[in-house]
């Protein structure tokens, strides 16, 4: 044993040679870590109803689309998916802007490709914090060195247009940050006004539509936002990986007047511009995307054309109103006091006195393959989140997920733990 | 047409009213930008021989896994998997670092991921650069504000220890990047004693094996390679989206030590570590992960588990040796005249004399369903590159990419244009 691991320090040096020779078993005992044992198992999925708050469930079209088989990121069919992305983009932000396309990564990552292309050492933004997306901008933003002030709401709220306004004069902002869905609280930010708010102070508006996109009314050109972005693992059902993103003329001009690089070249706006043909420009390789989560994305963009947003729209609210209804019927509160304040996505209850959260989304997921989630940031133990997202806004969802919490009313009482 | 785009302007204010209404007809006049038409024809993926550089072909187990039903990204179930995946990379890499575990985007982001994390505003990086990975790599530091000093090598050859420890003695690195299987040449580069070297020199080395992973011998430990990072499309055989990586212990001590926060909370190694289990504290939500990425990457680690490294590694070895065999027979030049120094994933022919390249892989997509790439940066009209890895590392594949070439050879002439 001794003797093996010493000749396994010039294992490197001696393995080409190994490799061309018949030393099959002195090559193998030189390899340290041994395959592990849990990964000789099958892997374990198993099938369940996804209402919390993202990823939501996948249609088979959209799973299959992505078990296609990959094509190169370079092939004139992966481009033309790419530009079929990008026209899907265009008509759920309801946006003609050329510089549309989506990021490769999570929602997240969409969130830092905004920030990282409009943002310089020294810029100034503002974020209006009222969930835990606003902190993370914040967050994210003070990372890249701009001087951030923070406009407070409690969760729960949203900012009115004279809320803005003080911001805006008091900090003279080049860039304000806003969450139109902030799915940790479940609150609806409207958008009425502000852009033209925000452009008559000469900042740019930078609205985050993760959790809102196609299922609450956005019009990117219409209500002048400058940059906007989504996830693909709301409403559009495809599986998180992928993230639409849309940059107004406005914010392309920052873009070309910055006096540094970003500091990610993955999410360079310039670069993906080009890789995504939105600059004219023969496209030339910038990374490796995630070519089979675009199959997924473009088809989730596809059933939301089919669909029509206004079906869409209507459909989530429609199924949101009745959530509530139910809630409020079981004897539950709602979060969001303001009804035309409540995202029609997901809906925030108030942790019923005399139970534990966790009991509860524990008992979903294992009494009925259910999941609803608890509260994240600022409403960590105060609420329960249902979401009901592209597909899984359904009546009988609605009806399924209340009878589940009733259920659990019934089994989680902490009197009788 | 006027009155409705009048209209048009104050849609967003009247929309809830209208979702609540029957105003249908006039609720859908206000949206400007239609249901694109190419979203609406269906999804054409053809099949296709994927030899080129990656990604490679997806085997139906791996397209399975990635097509099967999500789950939450904080499930035990998705959690299991992460574990599973991080002892999956450990076995890859050959390494027993706790700080393991899959970036969520492609290997350019893990990439960032390692240079984000380890380099602050003023650290000293040196890069070797013989191709496109070492230019990419000195454009991010530099965007880190790092001080960057360049190590070059002509395309198609490598480092020796005098090279590196001249670079070292002089510029006293903190960090030195290096590429082990450099794809834009095909070069294989010898990390024999090189991670000691570093650090008789006080520099943390940091490795990337995005093209060579599973297909030349590597040891993490063995050979104190500080930082490693690999992708999913090459020889493991998954879709493109997640991107293993590992840091040893000096490289997590330099994180630990750092005075400002990485530009990046999406790939922030302390959130991140946090996340998946590497650092005793229970986990915490940070990003949406690619949860069905992850299901893939998984199934490849599994597979390559199960084949075994050396047998990945004596099969990558053996079929390469195949095709320069072959390339040389049917009258071709290989790019990189030491046979020791040819990456045994991406053989680099020299585009022969007469011919245009795009001819040749416009050809073979043409005539042969079949990928091959030409080169890129450096070696941009100069080389074919054939990448046989993973499944795609196979006798057989050797003998149709030869044939397709010997086909290409007698039809693409230039005198025959």
């Amino acid at each position: 044993m001794l003797a093996a691991a010493q000749a396994a320090c010039t294992a490197p040096l001696l393995w080409a040679q190994l490799l061309g020779t018949a030393h099959r078993a002195m090559a193998t005992s030189l390899l340290r870590v041994p395959p592990p044992e849990e990964l000789l198992r099958p892997l374990a999925v198993p099938e369940r109803l996804l209402l919390g708050p993202g990823p939501s469930n996948v249609p088979r079209r959209i799973q299959a689309a992505g078990a296609r088989q990959l094509l190169g990121h370079m092939h004139p069919e992966v481009l033309q998916v790419m530009d079929e992305i990008k026209a899907g983009i265009q008509y759920a932000f309801q946006t003609q802007n050329q510089l549309t396309l989506a990021i490769s990564g999570s929602g997240h990552c969409a969130m830092e490709a905004a920030l990282f292309n409009l943002l310089e050492r020294g810029d100034t933004a503002l974020v209006a914090i009222n969930g835990i997306w606003g902190q993370r901008a914040a967050d994210i933003a003070r990372r890249l060195g701009a001087n951030v002030y923070e406009l407070l709401k409690s969760p729960g709220k949203y900012f009115t247009l004279q809320d803005i306004e003080q911001g805006l004069v008091q900090h003279k902002p080049l860039v304000l940050f806003i969450t139109h869905g902030e799915s940790s609280t479940g609150v609806l930010q409207p958008l009425e006004g502000l852009g033209e708010l925000c452009h008559r102070h000469g900042c740019l508006l930078l609205v985050d539509a993760v959790a809102s996109l196609g299922g609450a009314p956005i019009f990117m050109d219409q209500q002048e936002i400058d940059v906007l972005y989504s996830g693909s693992q709301k409403v559009l059902n495809a599986p998180p990986g992928s993230a639409p993103i849309s940059f107004s003329e406005r914010a392309r001009e920052k873009l070309l007047k910055r006096k540094t690089k970003p500091p990610s070249f993955y999410l360079d706006m310039g670069w993906l511009a080009n890789y995504w043909g939105c600059d004219g420009e023969p496209r030339r390789y910038h990374h490796t995307a995630p070519i089979n989560s675009f199959f997924s994305l473009r088809e989730g963009l596809a059933m939301l054309a089919e669909l029509g947003l206004e079906t869409s729209w209507e459909r989530h609210q429609t199924n949101c109103t009745q959530l509530c209804q139910g809630v409020l019927d079981i004897g539950l509160e709602l979060f969001v006091e303001e009804e035309k304040a409540r995202l029609p996505t997901i809906t925030t209850v108030r942790v019923p006195e005399g139970y534990n959260w966790k009991d509860i989304t524990a008992f979903l997921m294992d009494n009925h393959g259910m999941e609803i989630a608890g509260g994240l940031g600022p409403t960590v133990g105060k609420v329960l989140r249902i979401g009901l997202m592209g597909c899984n806004s359904s009546s009988a969802n609605v009806e399924r997920v209340l009878r589940a919490l009733q259920d659990a009313l019934r089994c989680c009482q902490r009197s009788r733990l």
